[in-house]
């Protein structure tokens, strides 16, 4: 978890002060997170507003004292419902532009669509950064078959691991000297790979499309690990998620799951399927284009359980699922299984 | 056939010239086919390119002569793979503003983003009309249940009678002095209503919200009846179609198929799925979003038989899935037992 991924970005300005925002809840705040845990070295503190109960344990800064202390941009932090940026947050962009930083966004919204923000930079020379920016010309998908191995991470909800599960998957798979890439779907994936496709701000036309040409031709033995998004039960992205399915083609899928997540993300009332229920309907709906689709097992965020109780828990579904079940931050011996399982 | 639909648009300039580019197969003119078909009166001609091999069977004629018989607009009536506006048919677009036609598109691409175009247009005091373009600010899903009832067509694949079995059910509602409202969500569609959401043009993260917001809460015996998109089997659009699906919440759906095809469109390689397999996926995905959602049969695009041929096959398929086989456009008793098992 300490060690820097092997293609990070070099050309967003860096390092990074992460901005929070007035954030409550942990799972909105999966952007500052994930720098912190794929790219520490890059990550000098953070800036929340009041209000704001939600910490990535990072020093509170100012975006002055961050300045002096090295920082080159403020990036937004916040992943929340419909990527919106709220009015009240204008403030503290203006006093990091003000300062001296650039500002990195991944939202929907365009920092140049926010009021004020691009008189504020221009008059500071700094720039407005947005990486959740498709490229522009992405064909219509073909379903063609394309060469080499490709896993893909899946989930019960989103925000559970499914950029976590396929970072540590490609480490894993480089560590075993297997030319493998992580293929980032998601603003924080890409601000930790430096690149990839903003999967869930493509033209829904063109979604699988956008998937075939994220994870190109490439040769037999190389693997393309594929951070998945949203999830096929999910009744605001599930559309996302099976776009990426079929542009992906998976031979492997990782099933992600938070134990003990009863309540699916942003849609009241609707409860978490099964991790039956996810990889029968990822196993139909893939067949589609990749009829050798598998599943290699499954991936639990077990961060709130106590590690032997999370060892207890993940054996027995191990053996009730006839699958390796592991937490692929943790690591440990059922990760290796896991990892194995994928190659197999 | 012959009647016009009651919530025709009075905000496009009409009557139109339909222009066919150099369109080459049947199923990228159904934009044309279907203003023909559900719009007659407002149709006056067609404008075909050398190489074009489809036609909508009307009269062919230059945008000039389109002019002196009382057309206000052309429209492009083709809808190709992409939504792309060709290079090679920018001189037939010039060549109706010049005329003193607006230009009405339903493609992708937006008609000021075509070079020379926006030019032409302000030169000859002529409008360019797109109309799939989603509106400014679409929510994300909630899936939160809404009241009124609702009937999705859905499809073995594109372009085979979702658009035309919606249309020609919203109609038999109608007659039956039942509250119904057609809901549009392709071009063809909003250019015969006057209004919907151009799904397939919405960004992906919105794709069911959008479809949230085109049926809203309604009176508990009103009807909306959507238009499908694509396929859950499509390689390419299968995200557009689940987004639709979850979105929709539909109570009812009817799975349109085109007996005899054996290939999806646009998509080499891939077979048609079964009518039973299309069933069981739109069910399985379906009841996420609402557990009462029910299949009410069958609507075949049977043109390509003769009428005895045609309904000997859907009276043998009818008893060998035990729900009612009809074609939404030849009518018939068998189209009444559609009818009367959707609102069973």
């Amino acid at each position: 978890m300490q060690s820097q991924p092997a293609d990070l970005s070099s050309s967003l300005p860096q390092p990074y002060l992460l901005f929070l925002g007035d954030v409550t809840k942990a799972g909105y705040a999966k952007t500052a997170f994930g720098l912190r845990d794929w790219a520490p070295d890059r990550c000098i503190g953070e800036y929340a507003l009041d209000g704001a109960s939600v910490s990535a344990d990072l020093t509170n800064m100012t975006p002055a004292q961050a300045m002096t202390q090295g920082a080159r941009a403020m990036v937004i932090g916040v992943a929340n419902p419909g990527g919106v940026i709220p009015a009240h947050w204008r403030d503290a962009l203006i006093e990091a532009l003000d300062a001296g930083l650039d500002v990195i966004s991944g939202m929907h919204v365009r920092l140049a669509d926010v009021p004020g923000l691009p008189e504020a930079a221009e008059q500071a020379g700094r720039r407005l950064i947005d990486v959740r920016v498709p490229p522009a010309s992405i064909p219509v998908g073909t379903g063609r078959k394309r060469t080499g191995k490709r896993l893909l991470t899946v989930g019960t909800d989103c925000a559970l691991g499914k950029k976590y599960t396929a970072l540590a998957l490609t480490r894993a798979f480089q560590r075993r000297e297997l030319d493998t890439e992580f293929r980032a779907t998601g603003q924080t994936g890409i601000m930790i790979a430096g690149g990839g496709m903003p999967m869930d701000a493509v033209i829904a036309d063109f979604e699988a499309g956008a998937a075939e040409m994220l994870s190109p031709d490439a040769a037999a033995g190389h693997w393309d690990v594929i951070e998945g998004q949203g999830s096929l039960f999910h009744p605001a992205y599930a559309g996302v998620s099976l776009g990426l399915l079929h542009g992906s083609q998976p031979d492997v899928f990782v099933v992600c799951h938070e134990p003990g997540r009863t309540d699916m993300l942003g849609a009241p009332g609707y409860a978490l399927p099964t991790i039956e229920d996810v990889i029968a309907a990822t196993l139909l709906l893939g067949r589609r284009t990749n009829p050798a689709i598998r599943c290699g097992g499954i991936s639990y965020d077990s961060s709130k359980l106590a590690p032997d109780a999370a060892e207890r828990l993940m054996a027995a579904d191990s053996e009730r699922w006839n699958l390796p079940v592991a937490d692929s931050i943790r690591g440990g011996p059922a990760f290796d299984r896991l990892v194995e399982s994928c190659l197999a």
